[in-house]
């Protein structure tokens, strides 16, 4: 391992977080309110920055160390990212800070926040505004990490086959991640002028649409999006919950002229397959408590965008909700967005793919002799793609299963357990006590701890958080 | 397809269960009660299967049709053997009666009664009789389709393979199955001189018998096994539920003087391995509300046997135990008995496979160069298989997530479709209203049509049902 490194790149890391926490400072000094927690943790950013990026090493790194310092670069940028919370003295433990800051950065959007508007401006502010970083930082991630483990974003490997193909990673990265932040920005600035023009104040909308492109679904009202009573604003954050669920492939794609080939996608048509019916199914369910068809339209579009884009924005409590709607709802939470998007869960694709593996299986026993591959966007998935993609599965269970005993001991309803599908799925709320209503708060320090680690593993597509816990990766070679 | 020869098949089955139902019908008689119900049976059983077996037909099948013809056994041998429940007039509904003997002929154990000691003697008996039937025909059943879909029962393969090989599937069936009559009857036989020798009376210890060598779970009183309250009696009951969750082959191997070669059985140690886990966690959960170390060890213990072995008796309420020891039942009743038993679930060798391929795919990150087999018992597993393994489980999944839909319709807590698992799986009991205290009872006949689907789904294996279901099934060749 090539330890300094990846110390050298943590410090950078570092750099970069100082730098972006001087918006929230910026905030603050606007809102009259103490500047201390972001200058604290800025000094210390950039002090400890410095130490790390003069550190002396070869440029060599592999596989292994790649993964290795993505799980560390989330987990730093958690620890420092949390001390404006810890220095505010408005959060109960540094647990709870550790906890909200995960949510935010994974983009999962559960809080142990129990009185969210009590919280000053700044704060709020940098809760948003880091995972809005976090959004960026999934997506870049998605690009370089995902083709290695079976999780490729199909649309992007095949918009950029167009072009002279390079064998080596980063200089394709890095080109793609402009354009991805240019697509990100874009999205980010197309919904706070939509939002703005709806009718929503500067700083909500801001921190709403930091939250909404990220699908992370953090609010500063308890109340979420149902607190403003806009309708017009309702029907922006689908829009833009729904789009940031795409592959931002799409984009790329519509902006250099070749939509055609977008509609051809398979992962593109299952998710609105998905939207479609799931929204239809609550729609059903539901209709019968409203008073108005549309409000009741508008409540399970807005719920089923919310949680399939893994947000978790609220403008009605799903939890009441009748139990076919909440399975429904349960059921999209497994399924989450499209990949190379900044939503969580399994994916489309993956869940696409695995029916395909399923439907292929059934066919062979009726023709045991044929040869069947399976396709997606028409172009055949090799066996190896297919078995990581089934051992990632096994990994989200085996993940989900272990994180639902830990928070089942302490003893709230069997219900309360979706925590962990919320958590792992970086969705945000689950059912019952941590239903939109609801919040973590109550969770015992083990239980968040496990929560916080079930949101990186979910946000980091499993592997490199579980081979950091590998014994095999530490061993000397 | 070959319908002649499936409908000959079909007139021999029939004439086995006209045979099967003399035995209840002695017991009617001599409890004095109404023998109507079984003649009827009887007779439309003789009647219609002396027409079918009477057919000319070629006498070759195919592997579609082998898929087939037992999909359709099992639903005929339902279809008939509901008749006795109809014709006593103790149910309310036909879907009722094929709701409960498809619980027994699957060895699940769920009820639509509420009342069970309300009934008659010779209808209960049927109920658990056709249990003992069902788990004798899954064990067959196993042995000569499970190979074809990857789940194959490796120790009897292991064990066959030391004899000359056979290339031919049905003689090496015929064979092997009378091994598994015989091992299965010297288990019926012990566990019935055991429970009568510990107290119970003959008609409670047959019955009992029954529901626990086929891991079905029937009991004839209210309280399940609670009702008896003696321990030695439920010492030997978690014997029996626990010994036929194992792989038969495992006897067959003791009886033969290789005890040895069992040992070295990854499955036999993984199950017992979670026993011992499951019921550890659950000991130290419900401990504190218990005087007795000693009762509480022995309710887990039971409570752990019973959902693992998918069996379903009761000698606690475990739906009032706290959350963590109903999420570990929860987990273990995925996870279920062994391959080649009589017991439901995932079965533990494909969960072991699952858990193996997990770990292959995450080392080959560590080290993307090295080629690596997945091994049980020592013995590399092809790739089909796991891929054919990887199916089954998105099938089980997809099953599961669909059965919970319809069953949500019916409006009962999200956590009442625990129902659509218990069924899945061949448990029985699941939680809340259809916990080890409740019943099906209260659910709209759409829902038991679907978990009796469900339950037949689960019993075979899931590809033969949904192959019935298949287009190209029934597509002319």
């Amino acid at each position: 391992m090539n330890y300094r490194l990846m110390l050298r790149t943590l410090g950078r890391t570092l750099h970069v977080e100082a730098l972006c926490l001087l918006l929230p400072l910026v905030v603050c000094v606007l809102y009259g309110e103490d500047p201390r927690p972001f200058l604290y943790t800025i000094g210390l950013l950039a002090g400890l920055g410095l130490a790390l990026v003069r550190l002396r090493c070869r440029e060599d790194f592999f596989q292994r160390e790649g993964f290795v310092v993505v799980g560390l670069i989330w987990i730093t940028l958690s620890l420092f990212g949390a001390l404006p919370f810890w220095f505010s003295g408005e959060f109960g433990s540094f647990v709870d800070c550790l906890f909200e800051i995960v949510s935010a950065v994974t983009t999962t959007g559960a809080s142990i926040l129990t009185d969210i508007e009590s919280h000053s401006r700044g704060i709020l502010f940098w809760r948003s505004f880091s995972s809005w970083i976090g959004g960026m930082g999934v997506l870049i991630f998605t690009l370089a990490f995902l083709p290695k483990v079976g999780g490729r974003a199909q649309v992007l490997v095949q918009a950029e086959s167009t072009g002279p193909v390079s064998s080596k990673l980063v200089p394709k990265t890095a080109q793609s991640s402009k354009i991805l932040y240019l697509i990100y920005i874009g999205m980010t600035l197309a919904e706070l002028g939509a939002l703005l023009l709806a009718g929503m104040p500067l700083y909500d909308a801001a921190t709403t649409t930091f939250a909404t492109v990220c699908t992370g679904g953090f609010s500063v009202m308890n109340a979420s999006m149902a607190a403003y009573g806009l309708p017009a604003c309702e029907i922006i954050v689908i829009v833009f919950m729904l789009l940031c669920s795409l592959n931002f492939a799409v984009f790329f794609l519509i902006l250099t002229g070749r939509g055609r080939q977008v509609l051809g996608s398979d992962e593109l048509r299952c998710f609105l397959g998905v939207v479609a019916v799931a929204t239809l199914l609550v729609f059903l369910a539901v209709l019968p408590s409203y008073d108005s068809a549309g409000r009741a339209f508008l409540d399970s579009l807005f719920q089923v965008s919310s949680i399939i884009s893994t947000s978790g924005f609220a403008t009605a409590n799903y939890d009441l909700w009748p139990t076919l709607a909440r399975i429904v709802l349960v059921l999209v939470m497994f399924v989450g967005g499209c990949a190379g998007s900044t939503a969580g869960g399994l994916k489309c694709s993956r869940v696409l793919l695995l029916v395909r593996c399923a439907w292929r299986s059934l066919s062979r026993v009726l023709h045991p002799r044929a040869v069947k591959v399976v396709k997606l966007d028409g172009k055949a998935v090799d066996e190896d793609t297919l078995s990581t993609l089934s051992a990632f599965v096994t990994l989200f269970f085996l993940t989900l299963g272990g994180t639902c005993l830990v928070v089942s001991l302490d003893g709230f309803s069997p219900t309360t357990t979706s925590a962990s599908l919320a958590c792992l799925s970086n969705i945000g709320p689950g059912l019952e006590m941590v239903g939109p209503a609801g919040n973590f708060a109550a969770f015992s320090t083990l239980s968040k701890l496990v929560l916080t680690l079930a949101m990186l593993v979910g946000r980091l597509e499993i592997f490199p958080i579980l081979i950091l816990l590998h014994p095999a990766t530490w061993r000397r070679t």
